[in-house]
């Protein structure tokens, strides 16, 4: 299953990109990075006028053991609240999907809570929350690899009814916590630098995710030379997946839009399995959590927002999208100077 | 005209605003500058719960005498040539306003062409080019006046038609000339520092640029108290009609988004005439001209967005509208914990 084909993006197609775009009524480069992105666009879809058709995004929501260890300022049934609200349209990623033009897609991989049949909701649940990573491993292998083909199998499904740009996005009270330790395993990173306050926790609070981290990785000896090692061991479910919506983007040669630290951290494990999907992200935006510009550093990849972000959800990613697309619309809709009877510049 | 009624936003408004954000299912600040946005538009609009109705960028143009001195990497007649393209909607102005949901608004102040009666353009022209400061004043202080007024004229029009958010933008070949020179002269601050490429001048060009506007200076010797006098003095049409739409738009409590470095030394004019204006500006983005941050700086305002823009003609500005209008649908549409029934933080 993670023998997806992916290859990296054509250099000719970034060619024919750039032709147009210093062809536009404008200075040449003016349009700074809404040009880089029109020109990545083309080159991703290996089409010289490529369209945005429909857009979603997929928010993955679990549960972490971890949170028995008081890592976190939220009760973890919040998580399983938060679904509900997501399915009502209330809250911040409903909001800014829709500012976008985008489908928010909620999918259960992991939530300790009984959904039943809950009206909106895809349920795809691998496990009633992960172990507590302090004290043992997040999931089984297998269930990992569960986990990353779930984010395959939707983009696969969307994909099949017309959708070709996803955004990623997650829920999970607890989960920066994995994040964390899966940041610092693949980036080879003290623990320290990759931690942040989540939610907002307090100092004391602070410390102890430091050394709930350390202890999770100290006990379970991650491989981080096999980052499906490093997921089951201390990551979750929702990493996974979004690892799996990289990997499949890639492969479909559509871009992804990948939101903050948690969705980083998984974009980070499909690039450690295959470093050309790095090609097919867009970074949506530096958020607030210090380990999240460690792994786009990593993968070296820079932001399009900077909004002092850390709500997660897919929310900076969301937003994004609406960069990405008036980047896209500048080289479709503006005229060339030919076109335009504009003089080019003397120099 | 300049005794516009001009006074701070209330801090009450900002109390109204915080309580309603810190009550929506997200951890406080989450949502960082969006939420900045939103308190901001409650306090601007004066109303707990405001609502951005139709949306317009005034885009001004005018030709600058100073051409004749070589600043500027294309020819004059690209001015004439752009305002046809942006009446034919085939600019990136165009193209960033239809995205951001706003009409463009496309003003004549002193453009060096008879345009006759063309369908879609506001005729207000008060100058057919201006005088080149190298030698003289761009502008007598009567026709440096007429155009403040314009500005504040075509807001009052669009603002009685129901638009209630306005974008600055400009076009004019040259135009960053005489903005250098405001800002300079205005922020006390040396030549080179707040001079940059503008369109895309190579070394030679720019060595010649900062040379011009250095004997603008010495020979006009704008008083720096008086901002009228500096805009006469070493500005211009659009760069005085911009300074009119900032006053006009904060004496009518409504926010006004403010593009790159040319608009940016209009605001800094009203700025200087009544510092209040500043509660009612949203600085857009960073652009690649340094002039520009130290020109924000000087006002204490930080831009939205950093998307190596240097284009003009208000893209950015229209860019920001996308922003701005997504936190206010925050501030409107998510729910709040009570009605999501999401608990709240243990901390």
């Amino acid at each position: 299953m993670l023998n997806l084909e992916i290859q990296p993006v054509k250099k000719e197609f970034f060619d024919i990109a750039w032709k147009r775009l210093n062809n536009l009524t404008k200075p040449q480069g003016s349009l700074g990075k809404l040009e880089e992105i029109a020109a990545k666009l083309v080159a991703i879809y290996e089409n010289p006028m490529p369209e945005i058709k429909k857009k979603a995004v997929l928010v993955f929501a679990s549960d972490h053991g971890v949170t028995q260890e008081g890592v976190s300022a939220y009760p973890k049934e919040v998580t399983a609240q938060m679904v509900f609200n997501f399915l009502r349209g209330g809250a911040g990623i409903n909001v800014l999907a829709r500012h976008a033009g985008a489908e928010v897609v909620v999918v259960d991989v992991g939530v300790d809570y009984d959904f039943e049949k809950v009206n909106g909701l895809i349920s795809k649940k691998v496990v009633k929350g992960t172990g507590n990573i302090a004290k043992g491993p997040a999931l089984t292998r297998g269930d990992a690899m569960k986990c990353i083909e779930i984010g395959i199998e939707v983009v696969k499904e969307y994909h099949s009814k017309g959708y070709n740009l996803f955004a990623t996005g997650e829920m999970g009270i607890g989960n920066t916590t994995p994040s964390s330790a899966v940041v610092s395993v693949l980036t080879n990173s003290p623990v320290e630098e990759v931690t942040g306050r989540g939610t907002g926790i307090d100092e004391e609070t602070f410390k102890r995710k430091v050394e709930v981290i350390k202890r999770a990785i100290e006990i379970n000896k991650p491989d981080a030379s096999d980052p499906v090692d490093v997921l089951s061991k201390v990551g979750g479910p929702e990493i996974g997946a979004i690892s799996g919506v990289v990997l499949c983007c890639a492969s479909l040669r559509i871009p992804v839009v990948v939101d903050g630290f948690i969705s980083t951290a998984g974009a980070l494990i499909a690039y450690c399995i295959n470093p050309a999907v790095k090609d097919y992200i867009f970074a949506s935006h530096n958020s607030v959590e210090k380990g999240h510009k460690r792994a786009l550093d990593f993968m070296g990849l820079k932001p399009l927002l900077d909004l002092n972000l850390r709500l997660g959800e897919g929310t900076g990613a969301a937003l994004a999208m609406t960069i990405i697309e008036a980047g896209l619309k500048i080289y479709r809709e503006m005229a060339t100077f030919d076109e335009a009877g504009v003089s080019k510049s003397d120099k």
